[in-house]
This record gives structure tokens, C-alpha cells and sequence, in this order.
């Protein structure tokens, strides 16, 4: 596994926010797009619909979220399949407990329950049920992250439409002065953009993100159960590699099969 | 099971109203935004549609819904997992009639139900058919209270919109006095704010909080209804703890893994 | 089967038309919001659109399906769970072909072809694959009807928006004369008024309480063929009441338990 | 089988059509409602889309998809049962190769193809599979030409926008005479109308009917693949009618069983 | 296989263009639409957000995808069929293991995966695992390709509309001089010109070709799988022809049919 840090998405949030500064900054005065009352509106109103519509325990947990967007923990599909024909070889050379002591090396919650059943003599049956409800679990965990920026990117354009709506009602109610009509109607339209912005940008995007995290983890899940049942029953090293390059995209999986082929070339030569 | 008044969906809602009123006077005056007419309108037109789209029954039901929805009673799943766990001993110690004592202590209905089937000794796939029948009541009962409000909040907005053409007709018709114009438009407007407030603060948020509280209700009665039938198959409590700790996230899980870790520490303290 | 007719639907859309009428009138005048061209295009326009969208068959069939909702022919689940509780008793007494008196009194279409199977000694696999097909059958000719509906719920503004831009497009084309331009807006808005009106008063909501009623009489056909399978394979009468009660809401499940009890104390009355 | 042509679409489309010329005349000059350009931009500039949209094989067949509409092909369904009653008969008397002679008679496509089977002796899963197959096929088929004029019709109102942007735009930027913004925005605003009544009175209107008739043909050959599998079976002929009655609604179930009566009236009265 | 450049979607996406600038041209001045700021705003701040919401190896493969568009790469379903029924006769008479001259002739990845396996004489049911495997990597991967476009052309009009927002609140805010109004909104409306004819003529249909593409993929691939599946069973040609014939459309079918008289033809010829 290896964690690191991906910024990307924090930088190209920053890379869109310097671009719209930008853009104001050419014919206009970036100040008057500042508008205190209208942040507060916008975003402050949204949070108080989010705080109606979930539970405290999902609105406490986006620092986690957020945590697994700028973490990215993808598993390495490539090492896995190498990990899975390995412990096929070993397992079938030595039994399945000998697998032991692979358990100590995996840092994957999911790939250590299932291989714990599997030392531990559980049905293949019983170990089925048992990782799909992990998964059922998983994507019930992402998906109330994923939701709450997606509820947050519909309301803040809502909330920044009700901001427009009374900047608009209060200054038509007043409409002795001509002259104030255009910066009356400026104001009123920057709770649009804030929402627009927030939503387009930042929140919409990250919702997104979490969606397609999520169902890449889900597929790594499915790689690992498939492994893992693989080796339990037994089956052939060789077609346990096979079966599971199938998880890999061509291109991918060129790349593995010039390594496994290097791999046993490097064997051939021990041999000799 | 722990009922509370869960009081955070109405201060969020008390919240947001006072902020949006805090908003309107910085600039305007808030009396200006009061229109008898236009609450009238966006709201009783709403109620009118919705009388139209849904039995009596399901709107008298109302009350019940919202109850729900201040009234958390959400199953503590630590404590259930727990139960079963106690109860798998029990069973496999004193036989499945020895439960017969923990079904007063049950005070949830859907449990409760499944239990006392076990205790009469049903057949594993009648139990898991009723209990299915069961849930999917359930979830229609949820469903019908949640499109209640879903409904609102497209009608609302929508009757908005129609108190405002009705506004703009009017204005326009008469249109010889153009100091008259905005003051018109400023009424005309206040039941699209008023319909669009009323969505996106209250009404679509609360049918939100009903979608996830069903959901997670359901949620519990699958993890119910698991752990009723392995212990009716005389599964072992280790296994089953195992089994029902996935429907646990990683935290919950950890702080249940600590506890029972503690509980063991006390059982092999006694023993000593 | 308790027909009656259910004229709460055509109650509110005449109070929600008398709302509108009235708020019309508070400040504007209630013969300029008449507009006979206005009323062709936005009605007449959505139905050639309909006649083009549908076959004639559907929509000849059109009266019938606003007789559906106007004549709720909800069956009564109380009944019909007292009436199979009985019907089970009467079949482990006498055998299934007692139940041929019954037969008679049933009037529900559903009921009597899976009670006439049954009679007729026909297989259970035959009998839910010929139920399953009926309840197919219903649903596709319901949603036939709530289509006809949606449909004309989505084409009324659009064709509202239509006469609005034909308005529109006429009255900028002869800007000569400013003080025609506040009628012509006015008129233009006036289809959209009607369109938005006639979808969100009527046909929506029409359409939308079509779609429950036919949900809810699919829940009842579901309740009839379980009801009938469990009579055929000569469950206990106990049993399938325990079992039937899961369709109904605690609320409704709690009246009928009072009434079973009543009876049986009648029962036990009757005995001594 | 009945091919009829079905002008109702055609002429649903060309009443609409007057009737928008009819509303137009009333106030304003249908002669300024034709612009040239603004029909190249709204059909062709979709027409371009569309070409991105699909291969070139899928706009090919549109031709062929807009026969379907206007030459509709429905199968009489009371017909076919009666046919499968007679040929349950036939089959039951004299065997399944018997059925030779009727091969002959059939011309829906579907249904010879699995008489045919039937014939060769051909397994029932084996029928299954192939015509289920073939529906597929056939549901492919249809939705590919519905999904041209869904995406046409979605694509003519965003190009209709497009060419009222480029109107606008045109007209903002030389804003020196105001006396043709009128006429300028009249002609930005007809590529908009042009979109929305393609939209909304040909295209979608068509992509609906054409899944109505789709649909509508499924049914009719779940009802053949359902008789040509009861027949292979050797059920008996009155099951056989009863169990095909069920594709029926209420109202054609009732004409087919007078018919149904009447002729074994016939048959009753040719015996005496 | 057929790989040929399919250069339809890029003329026609030129031809759109062009159709644009000429009506463009035909009133205004081309010159007038061209904002290089507009331009940034509109496809760097769509990127960015598009950087937010996908993994950067999902953005890296863009190219790639873009190859699939340009490069059709369809199989010929009538020569697939050929194929297999030839495959069928060899196989039976010779043994499965006399297709490995086939296996260097195939060149589709899917097919020659299958084929090797079935030489190989791998269980029926883990062939079919596995291919059913690879169809859903294939899925994932195109699926991820259009998730791209699809994204883009929903954020391409958003970040229009925010460059609108941005040009309408500068030029309300310094409503001195009226004569730059017209102006000042040409220019915002700019930006929503650009977003939405970039969404609706370039991006949205691009990602629906996609779809389409990959969707008739995905159909092939069912029917290979079928071949195959049937060739290992030692199904009989003929049967093999006649059920592969239904993944053909009609027309298609009919072609195929009047081949392989011919072809029978032939071998009567050359029996002769």
C-alpha cells in the first residue's frame, strides 16, 4: 500500500480560483466582488440546510472525507496480483497456514480479514458473505461522505439565488435613485456567483472525486475476494495470474506481463 | 434503544430563518418582505397539490413522520452486536428456548418479531421471508412519508413562481405609472423567495433526513436480521461477533473491538 | 371492496383555482388574466403533442383512468387478512374445495382467478407465475395511464412557454409605441401562467397520485397471492394471520390485533 | 398480423402546427416569424451534433425508424391467442410436427422463428434463450432510433439558444439606435421558439411514441414466447387461453371471452 | 477487424462550427465574438474543476480516448459469425484442439483470450467467469473515458455562466455610462455562448458517441462469448448460424443469409 499525499485537487482549486481573480481583475475591481453579508449568506445558509438534512455523525466525519481525498491510498493492482501468485505458489507448496506469516505484511483491512478466515479454515461461503458485507459497509461509508458535498453543491447556488432574490426585492422596493439600480443589482448577483463558484469548483468536483475513489476502491475489494477464493480452492498459480490481469486495463496489464515474464526469465537463469 | 429529541434539524432550521433575516436588514427592511397574499398563495397552493397528489391517509400521517424526525431513535448497533453475542452464549449453553427471557427485554419491534418466531421454532427461510416482508413495509411507510415533503418542496417553488407571474401580469397591465414598477416587481417577487426558502431550508432538507434515517433503519434490521438466523443456526458467538462487526465502520469498530477486549480482561480476572 | 367515490382530488383543485382566483383579485383584475388564444395554444398545443406521443387506444382510455381516481376501490387489508384467516381454518377443515362457496362472494378480479386456480387444483408454481403475469399486466396498464398524464404535466409549459415567445417575438417586432409594451408582456405571460398552473395544479399531481393508488394496489395483489399460496400449501391459519399482518403498518396492525382478540374472546364466550 | 398506416402522429403534428400559425396571425406577422438563417442554425447546427452523436449507420436508419411510426405494425393479440388455442389443439390431437402447416400462415418474424424450433424439436431452454435473444435484439434496434430523435430534440432548444446568444450578442454590441432593439431581439428570440416547438411538437413527441410502440412489442412477443413454450409442453388448450387472457386488460379480456363463448356455442350447436 | 479512421465526428464538429461563423458573419462581426479572456475563463476554469474531479491518470488517457472516437475499430458481426460456424464444422470434425491455427489469425483480444482457453480446455464455466470479467474491466475503462467528456460538458456551461456573472456584475457596477451597457453585456454573454457551444456541439456528443461505441462493444463481445461457449460444447453448426444470426438486426440478417446460400451454392458446385 502506499499512501502519499495527492494535491492535485487542492492545486487545481487554487489554479481555478487565480484564474477567476484574474478574469475580474481585466475589467473590473476584484474588491467589489467581495461582499461579507453575501459569504455568510451563501455558505452559512447551505450549512444550516445541511445540518437539517443529516445527522450530526455524517457532518462531523468530512475531515475524514476530506482526509481520503488529499490521501489518496490507492493499492497498487499491479503488487497485489504479484502478492496473490506468490501466496498461491507458497500456499500450495506448504498449505494454506503457512500464509501465515503473509498476514504480518498486509496493511490492507480487507485483504487481512479475508485471509485471517482463510488461515482460520472458515467455508468459502462464510468468507463471501462476510467480505461482500464489508463492502456493502465500505460503500455506505464513502457514499454519506460523497453525499454531503453533493448536497452542499446543490444548496449554495440555491442559497446564493435566495441572497440575489433579496438583493433584488430590497433594492426594487427602493427605486427613487436610477443611479443606485446597477450597484444594487451587482451586489445581488454576487451571492449567484459565490454559489455558482463554490459549486462548480469546489464542492461539485470533490463529490465527484469521492464517487470515483469510491468505486476503484470497490473494484480493488472484488480483485482481493477473487484472489483470495482462488487460493483457498487451490487453483494454479499460473491461471490465478491470468484470471486476475483481467482486472487491469490492456495497457496495464502489458506492463505486468513484461514483468512476470522478466520474473521468470530472472528463474530461468537461477536455474542454469 | 435510546429515544431522544433530536432538536438539531429545528435549531438548524431557526438558525438559517434568522440569518437570512439578518441578511434582509443590513440592506432593506424586513416588514417589506411580509406578504400575506404571497404566503398564502405559496403556501396553501402547495397544500392544494398535495392534496390532490397523495390520499388523505398519507397527509394525516404527517405528524408521525415528523416525529420521526425529532425524535432520533436510532439503534445503538454496539449494543446490539453485544446482545447477540450474549444471547449466542446463552443459546448455545441452554438451548434456543432460553431466550424466551431476553424477549421482554426487547423493546424493538422488528427484533422482537424475529426473536419470538426463533423461540417457536420456525423454519429459517419462513423467518427470513417474514422479516423481508417486514422491512419492505417498512420502507414503504418511510418512503410515502418522504415524498410527502419531497413533494412540498417542488410545489413550493413552483406556487412561488405562479405568485409571481400573477405579480407581473398585474404590474405590467397597468404599466402608466412607472415609479409603480418597482415596488411591483418587488412584490411580485416575494413568493418565488418565499417558495424557494421554504424548499431549499426546510422542506427538501427534511425529506433528505427522512431518506438517510430510513436507510440507516434498515441498515440495523439487516444486521438484525443476521444475527437472529446465526443464532438460530447455533453459530459460534466468536464467528458471529466477527461476522457483525462489519456493519460497523473501522471507529465504531474499533471502540467495540477495546470493549470487549475489556470484557474478556474481566472474564479471565474473574476466573482468576 | 368498498367502492366510493373519492372526491377529495377535485375539491382541491377547485380550492387551489379559487386561491389563485382570489389572489388574482386582491390586487390586479381577474378578467385580464382571461386570454381565449392563450388558453388554445397552451391546451390544444400540449394535446396534439399527446396525440402525437401516444396511440388513440391510450388515450380513449383516458376517462377510465380519471374514474380511477376519482372512485377509490381501495381493498380493505383488514378484511382481506380476516377473510384468509377464516378461508385457511375452512380448508384444513374441509379441504380446498370447500373454498368454491367463497368463490362467490369475492368480487376482487385478482382474488378469484388465484382461489379459482387453487379449486381447480391447479400447481403453485403455475398459480404465481399467472398471479405474478396479472400483476404485470395491471402495472403496465396503469403507468399507461399516468403517462398520458405526465406527459401532458411537461407539455403544458411547454407549450405555455411557446405562446409566451410567440408574444414576445410580436410585440418586440412593433416596439413603436412604448406604452403597448407593458400589455403585450403581460399577454405573453400569460400562457406561461396558464401552462405552469394547469402542470402544477392538476396534471402533476393527478399523475403523481395514479402512480400511489397503482403502487398500493400492487402491495394488495402481493398480499392476495401470498395470502392464497399459504392457503394452498395448508399453512396453519395462525401463521399465515402473523404472517399477513407484516403488509400492514404498526398502526393498522395494532387495531386488527385488538380485533382478533375480540373475536376470539367471542370465541371462548361462545365455547363456554 | 394487420399493417395499417397510422397518420394520426402526422396529422397531430400538422394540427399543432396550424395552430401556432393560427395564434401568430391573431396578433402579429406570420411572415416575421420565417427567418432563414435562424432555421439553418436551429436544424442544421443540431443536425451536426446529432452526426457526432451517433454513427453514421444509426442516421441511416432513420428512414426506416419513421416507417415504424407511420406504418403501425400491431400484432391483434386476441388473434394470437386464438391461434394458440387452435394450434394447442392441433398439437395435442395429431403431435408437435403437425404444426408445419400453420408455419406457413405466421408472418411475424418472431414467432416463426420459434415455431419453428418447436418443430425441429428443438429443447425449451434452448427456444428460451434464442427468442429471448431475439428481444433483445429487437429492443436495441428500437432504442437506437428513439435515442436520435430524443437527443434531437434535446440538441434543437440548446441550438435554438445558441443562435438567440449570437442574436443578442450581435444586437448588444451595436446598441446605438435603440429603436431596433425591438426588431433585433424579436429575430434573436425566433431561433428559441424554432428550437422549442421542434422540441416540444415533433421530435420528443416521436422518440416517445416510438418507445410506446418498442414497449408495446415486447409485450406482445413475452405473450409468443409464453404460448409457443405452453404449446411445446403440451398444455392443455383451456390453460393455455387462461393464462394468455392475463396479457389482456380487463376490457380486451372481456370482448375475447364472448368471443371465446360464442364459438363453442358454434361448436355446441354443430354437434346437435 | 477493420481499424479504419472514422473522420465523421471531426468534419461534422467543423461543419457545426462553420454553420456558426456563417451566421454569425450574415449580421454582426466574427471579430466581435472573439474574447481571449472569455476563452480562458470558460476551458482553463472547466479544467480545473475537471482536475478536481478525476484522478490524473483518468485525464492522461484523454488521448487515448479521443483514438477510440477517430478510429473505429468495429468488428464485422457477419464475419464473426462465418468465423465461428467455420470454427464449429473443424472443431468437430478434428477435436477443439485443432483451433490453435485459428488462435494467430484472431486479432481481437477478447475472442483470442477466450479461444486459448477453451484449447486449453478450461471448464465452461470459469471461460465465461473470465470473460465476463474482462467485459466489465472493458466497461470501466470506456465508462471512465465518457465520465470525462460527460463532466466537461456540464462544467463548460457553468464556468460560462460564471464568466457571464463576472462581466454582468463589473459592468452593473459602473453603470455611469450608459452607452457601454450594450457593450458590456455582449461581452459577458460571450462566455455563455462559448460554454455552451463547446458543451452542446463538441463535448456532450463526443462523450455519447462514446457511449454508443462502447455499448455495441460490449454487444460483441456477448456475441463471442456465445460463439465460443457454443463451439466448446460441440453445438452443431447450424444451430451455431441460426443462433447467432439474432445478435443481427433484420437487414443485417438477411445480407448474411443470401452469403451463405451463395456459400452452399458453392459447395453444391463443387460437389457436383
Amino acid at each position: 500500500m502506499n499512501k502519499k499525499t495527492n494535491l492535485l485537487p487542492l492545486i487545481a482549486i487554487f489554479v481555478g480560483l487565480t484564474l477567476i481573480v484574474w478574469a475580474i481583475s481585466l475589467t473590473g475591481d476584484v474588491r467589489g466582488f467581495y461582499s461579507f453579508d453575501g459569504i455568510i449568506i451563501t455558505i452559512f445558509g447551505s450549512i444550516a440546510a445541511l445540518m437539517v438534512s443529516f445527522p450530526l455523525k455524517v457532518l462531523k466525519n468530512i475531515p475524514n472525507t476530506l482526509k481520503v481525498l488529499f490521501m489518496a491510498e490507492q493499492e497498487d493492482k499491479h503488487l497485489l496480483i504479484v502478492t496473490f501468485v506468490e501466496m498461491a505458489k507458497k500456499s500450495r507448496r506448504d498449505g494454506l497456514l503457512s500464509l501465515e506469516d503473509d498476514l504480518e505484511l498486509v496493511d490492507n483491512d480487507f485483504m487481512k480479514t479475508g485471509l485471517q478466515m482463510i488461515i482460520d479454515g472458515v467455508e468459502p461461503d462464510v468468507i463471501k458473505r462476510v467480505l461482500e458485507l464489508k463492502m456493502e459497509t465500505m460503500e455506505r461509508r464513502h457514499s454519506s461522505g460523497q453525499e454531503v458535498f453533493l448536497k452542499f453543491g446543490e444548496l449554495a447556488p440555491a442559497f446564493g439565488m435566495l441572497g440575489t432574490l433579496i438583493g433584488l426585492i430590497t433594492m426594487l422596493a427602493k427605486l427613487d435613485d436610477p443611479s443606485a439600480i446597477g450597484a444594487g443589482m451587482a451586489t445581488a448577483l454576487l451571492t449567484t456567483f459565490y454559489g455558482s463558484l463554490l459549486a462548480n469548483l469546489i464542492l461539485l468536483p470533490i463529490a465527484f472525486n469521492l464517487a470515483e475513489q469510491s468505486e476503484s476502491e470497490i473494484f480493488v475489494a472484488e480483485l482481493i475476494m477473487d484472489g483470495l477464493l482462488e487460493i483457498q480452492s487451490g487453483t494454479n498459480p499460473r491461471m490465478i495470474e491470468e484470471k486476475l490481469m483481467n482486472y487491469l486495463s490492456p495497457d496495464e496489464k502489458h506492463k505486468l506481463e513484461s514483468k512476470f515474464e522478466a520474473a521468470e526469465g530472472n528463474v530461468a537463469n537461477e536455474k542454469i
